[in-house]
């Protein structure tokens, strides 16, 4: 007898976690060279691996709602271990503390609220930026130091990133710099790969850092806190199946060292499967 | 020889916190009846209460950057505990877990990036609201059951909150429902404040729940968790003194027993102080 196996999509074997004997809060993972940003891990699937833990967890209730992710430390490549411990479990919602150690020294912390949804009165105020089909846009190809932009494929509407080389003086005096901070472009896991809650949160971060488009170049730059709200239920993602979706960003406010950035996912018929927000550490 | 002592805020004496001679991170509090809302405190006086535990503990670096307060059950009048801990400490950040209990339970969970700022490029990308000045806008009053908003004088642009009576038919069937949820006010502590970190915080949480306003009456509603990125360092708040700050607010979808709501607090001479996210449990 032949057994057909699918081959395991590089973003499961990124957040695979095998449950710790010692604990039902403790998982072990493990760093993946695909999903490899410029220093430490990208951070969307770090993100999600932390809400990975949460979903294998025995006593997990519901689906997620919310999602905050504070980037503290870098994560080194290897071994690592998530601790996820319910702080709070009411009837509809239960409220997490989740942490990423290595060698026992934090290197991420966490909060997540999962929870029951129940039907409601329902109204999306926002609209969808307008974009040309998936199929009329061309994707682009990240330089290769950025490996994780590898596994997606990245086809830019508007905001597209600046070419590593790209220093063409600007009317500003920045290189190829941009008025606006926004880029909205269509995103689909390569190879394709049905939508599940730990991919919509790594989607939630496939924003590259807003200062570079501001100021047309490449700079030190990265996440410090990412929040998640999901919009969609279990259903909803079921119902993208593998579909590309369409992710839009912007910065607020750029000082100081950092900038904070908004932006949202967009399935399937226009619906907002999420809405997402980061603090960002940039030198400029 | 008489000494004159200027009166505590309501304000200082609500988020005012004893330490534990046992921990470091431990610290006493107690609500107060003058920031309750209608089940519990004022989310933004926990906020604050928890981003001062930060404040006082004596192994702080820098000043707030991000703050997350997610509100995992509630909080009965009477008194309650803090413990604040330093997850990890940076050469310039630091990243704090809180936890407010009352009897060993958890009430609310929260976790703060803390750090020391540097001069850098700086472009404020979005833009305050229109609003009259300060002077010609009304005051609102709110109702007798929302005691914290008598801490605060609103001045509504936009969006004021409906009356609890108000149940007249709307054209969508609904009473006295807006098609748009933003709200803008001018707002200032009564009486008066100068502006500090935790009265930020605080201000970022003023926003009464979306839905009532799109739904045009009052129904159960809570944040869950409630997101504030600092914009300000020190000496921007500090020249801000006790003048009002221009906040603004909506939502960005409804649906399933959720909704998410974005906003910002803008200064004078139009800086933007903080921006804000929160995801609010309503039922309709």
């Amino acid at each position: 007898m032949t057994q057909i196996v699918a081959p395991t999509h590089p973003f499961d074997a990124a957040v695979e976690l095998s449950s710790d004997e010692g604990s039902a809060d403790a998982f072990r993972g493990h760093t993946s060279p695909a999903y490899a940003n410029m220093v430490g891990p990208f951070g969307g699937i770090t993100a999600a691996t932390l809400l990975q833990a949460v979903l294998q967890h025995p006593d997990r209730l519901g689906d997620p709602l919310s999602l905050t992710v504070n980037f503290a430390g870098p994560i080194a490549d290897g071994e690592f271990t998530v601790s996820a411990r319910p702080a709070r479990t009411n009837r509809s919602t239960q409220h997490w503390n989740i942490e990423l150690t290595q060698d026992g020294v934090v290197a991420t912390t966490a909060t997540a609220v999962f929870g029951v949804r129940r039907e409601t009165w329902t109204s999306t105020e926002i609209e969808a930026p307008a974009a040309p089909v998936f199929d009329d846009v061309a994707a682009q190809t990240f330089p290769d130091f950025i490996a994780w932009a590898r596994n997606y494929e990245l086809r830019f509407v508007e905001g597209a990133v600046p070419s590593p080389e790209d220093h063409t003086a600007s009317t500003d005096g920045t290189s190829g710099g941009q008025p606006s901070s926004t880029s909205t472009l269509w995103i689909r896991d390569n190879p394709p790969r049905p939508l599940d809650f730990p991919g919509l949160a790594a989607l939630c971060d496939v924003f590259y850092p807003r200062a570079f488009l501001r100021l047309g170049r490449y700079l030190p730059a990265g996440t410090v806190s990412l929040t998640v709200y999901f919009h969609a239920d279990a259903t909803t993602l079921a119902a993208q199946a593998d579909d590309a979706v369409l992710g839009t960003a912007r910065a607020q406010r750029f000082g100081n060292g950092y900038f904070d950035q908004s932006g949202e996912i967009w399935g399937r018929d226009g619906v907002l499967l999420a809405t997402t927000h980061q603090l960002v550490y940039f030198k400029a």
